[in-house]
């Protein structure tokens, strides 16, 4: 089979070189996350590029997330969370006036579609077993919603947590990403918090059960009763 | 409702202080994509900061494809792409010998879940409708796989046209931005190219068919179709 050309990298590999040349220097010196680079003047001497260039790559790295720059300490290579995809979306949601409801509307089609297209493995994975760090959480909601407070960082840690437990890490992050985008977004917007919003928690409640229960269908009724409230809201305001 | 504190930002909001005050400008300016921001002089002027903190926002808004600095002509308001996402999940990809063959299954399973939940609304948009762009596409991965040669460009293109048929533009992205990842992963691991690459062609033509006879049941066949032959290298290499 011959090979055609592949499609363009990303623009910011083809501009970045020394960029380039340090993720390389990372991956042929076998670093992991959390593992210190070499110092600037290392980079400088092992890159023979200037001073100014191993800084300017090193900020781009740091924007996007793929190295931590700790002031006094060094450099280390990062998670590679999806915070830079986060940053890039809730400004695209906010620039628009006309479309920034529109583009709530695209975020939260997508948390949804993820819930219900991974559900089979959500299921499987949580079918029969304890999981007392999710059951704290509906409880929190629950407590906090009862009391009218908001219970924001419960409710992502809740769908994180659930989407974590089927081993696949990227399905986890971007669930987070894309709620992070979402609960931004709302405010930015003046939207109201749905009414019903204790209907959606106790879909938290009933999606966890499900799950255990190992009954696929009654998760995904529980992930469409989920967004049901907010849907709501984007609908009447359309 | 009383309000609890929101969960930390994206972590670069909180730092780049500079970069956050060009991107309120960019907003209360009501700047759209495509659309000059001021000068590198004025920004200076009216945010009250030195040149090179200015010039260091930009970079950084630069790398996550906020702004566009085009030399000799000015900076401009950007497609905010998903192009900073690519680079880093390629990276991370890369990054762990052990763990980037399962990073790659998580890229495949996400873009398979993707396709699986936009089923309905992929067919409501396609159903009866005429699509020579669709087919020129579909007909140009068949001519290519025939020769034996690879057809990056037309796949990538095929599956980015088919989501945005929804509307969902966030969602068109994804899929885009996932295909390069996928695609820029499978040669740094040397994965071989599936042997049945024919039977990926031919679904991506039972794609488009069941979704222009608004048969929703067969396009999700035809989804799991295309990613068998992927699997199964995947599952080889277990």
């Amino acid at each position: 089979m011959t090979s055609t050309p592949p499609p363009a990298r990303p623009h910011k590999m083809r501009r970045t070189t020394v960029a380039d040349q340090i993720k390389n220097l990372i991956l042929t010196n076998g670093l992991r996350s959390g593992d210190a680079l070499p110092t600037e003047a290392e980079l400088c001497a092992t890159l023979d590029v200037s001073r100014s260039s191993v800084r300017e790559a090193i900020r781009n790295l740091s924007t996007l997330d793929i190295v931590d720059v700790r002031h006094g300490h060094g450099t280390f290579v990062s998670g590679m969370s999806l915070a830079p995809m986060v940053e890039v979306l809730v400004f695209r949601g906010a620039l628009s006036p006309g479309d920034s409801l529109q583009a709530l509307r695209e975020v939260v089609e997508i948390r949804r579609a993820l819930d219900l297209s991974m559900s089979e493995r959500v299921v499987q994975a949580n079918h029969g077993v304890e999981s007392p760090e999710l059951d704290a959480l509906v409880a929190d909601m629950e407590e906090r919603a009862q009391r009218g407070e908001s219970f924001l960082e419960a409710d992502r840690a809740f769908h994180a947590m659930l989407l974590d437990s089927t081993g696949n890490r990227l399905a986890g992050q971007l669930v987070a990403a894309f709620w992070d985008v979402h609960t931004a977004v709302i405010p930015q917007l003046g939207l109201p918090v749905p009414a019903e919003i204790l209907k959606t928690v106790t879909a938290h409640g009933d999606m966890l059960a499900a799950a255990r229960a190992g009954d696929a269908e009654s998760y995904r009724r529980a992930v469409v009763e989920h967004y049901e409230p907010l849907q709501r809201v984007l609908d009447e305001h359309r």
